[in-house]
């Protein structure tokens, strides 16, 4: 399998995590984001969305969207379990991950940004990725289980882990506020090998900012 | 089961299919979006995100997120099924249905468009609602499978064509392209009861225009 991926994409990352978790290998094929690498038309064959990441399985057929990847590599492997088989708990843990890839991430992806850019300013860019990502995971976080667990659900990782964390990484660099408890569910997730090892400035492709 | 929504969202449109094709039935409880109900205090208690739909279960656990209810609907009534069996097809019906409800959905509804307008003006909103659903839904459109079916995938309505209906009535409100494929899809649904019965304007809390 490949897994077209680029060190800074958030989306990316997370399927670099649970492809960690489940113990799967694949051979990554980077494309730079910042110069516009997935826009090529030899990519967009393979995404016509021009989106990362996409996983290309070994008879070339071409899974798009973090999170249908993610279904798909629990499927193949199902243990260790990214989501709980309780149908109430399970909806829960994807409803915070929902939160999060559909509220927050694709609203301050760099192409709104270059369209809040386009429309207005720099500086106004920033504010509304700092804005969006602050009311979002003040949101997120009412979401999760009143219960101080380890992780977002429990006291393994799972797809709402999985989201949350790559999210952080933006939230820092717009300068937007984290609730304490989600910090220290990253710090905690951070201390596992299969988020560790995949963050964006360990992978081949990563640049200095 | 109490189903929280509005006539006009399109996330609980998706619910209101799903929930008819599955013969499923619940109390519909409307917040206005328009006069902002859905930052009452105590629907905020049910949903902290402040958005519509949510799920509301008869032993008050609560689930949001249009996705992850829909998920939970089709553990409790398996029949019929809103995605595939298989793991390659299911992660392709899931991943046009998250291309539409991750990158088209949230980056034009209402709170965005409302940011829009504030940084530019009324026009602004509605080009950029009109440009990310035209180049949202062309990109989609070919995650489709190349053979021309009667739904998104395959003989049966499924997740995938339950998140383009309700998108359609967004994409002729801004005056975006819907490509010729996925207006035929539509047109097929709409002979449904399930997606004809649980339209907007059939809604009791639907109000003119």
């Amino acid at each position: 399998m490949i897994l077209h991926t680029y060190f800074r994409s958030g989306a990316s990352w997370r399927v670099r995590i649970a492809l960690a978790l489940k113990g799967l290998d694949v051979q990554a094929r980077p494309h730079n984001l910042r110069t516009g690498q997935q826009r090529d038309p030899a990519y967009l064959e393979i995404n016509p969305q021009g989106l990362l990441p996409a996983l290309e399985l070994d008879d070339g057929a071409v899974i798009t969207q973090s999170l249908a990847i993610m279904g798909y590599l629990e499927a193949i492997r199902p243990d260790p379990p990214l989501l709980p088989a309780a149908p109430l708990k399970r909806a829960q843990v994807q409803a915070f991950a929902l939160s999060i890839a559909c509220d927050i991430h694709p609203v301050q992806n760099l192409k709104v940004l270059q369209r809040v850019r386009a429309l207005a300013s720099d500086e106004a860019a920033t504010h509304w990725a700092r804005d969006v990502i602050s009311e979002g995971l003040d949101a997120s976080e009412k979401l999760l289980s009143k219960t101080d667990d380890a992780f977002c659900f429990g006291d393994a990782p799972s797809l709402a882990d999985i989201v949350l964390v790559p999210q952080l990484v933006n939230a820092r660099r717009f300068g937007a506020d984290i609730p304490p408890r989600l910090s220290r569910i990253e710090a905690h997730c951070m201390t596992l090998p299969a988020f560790r090892q995949t963050r964006p400035d360990a992978q081949p492709d990563a640049t200095p900012d």
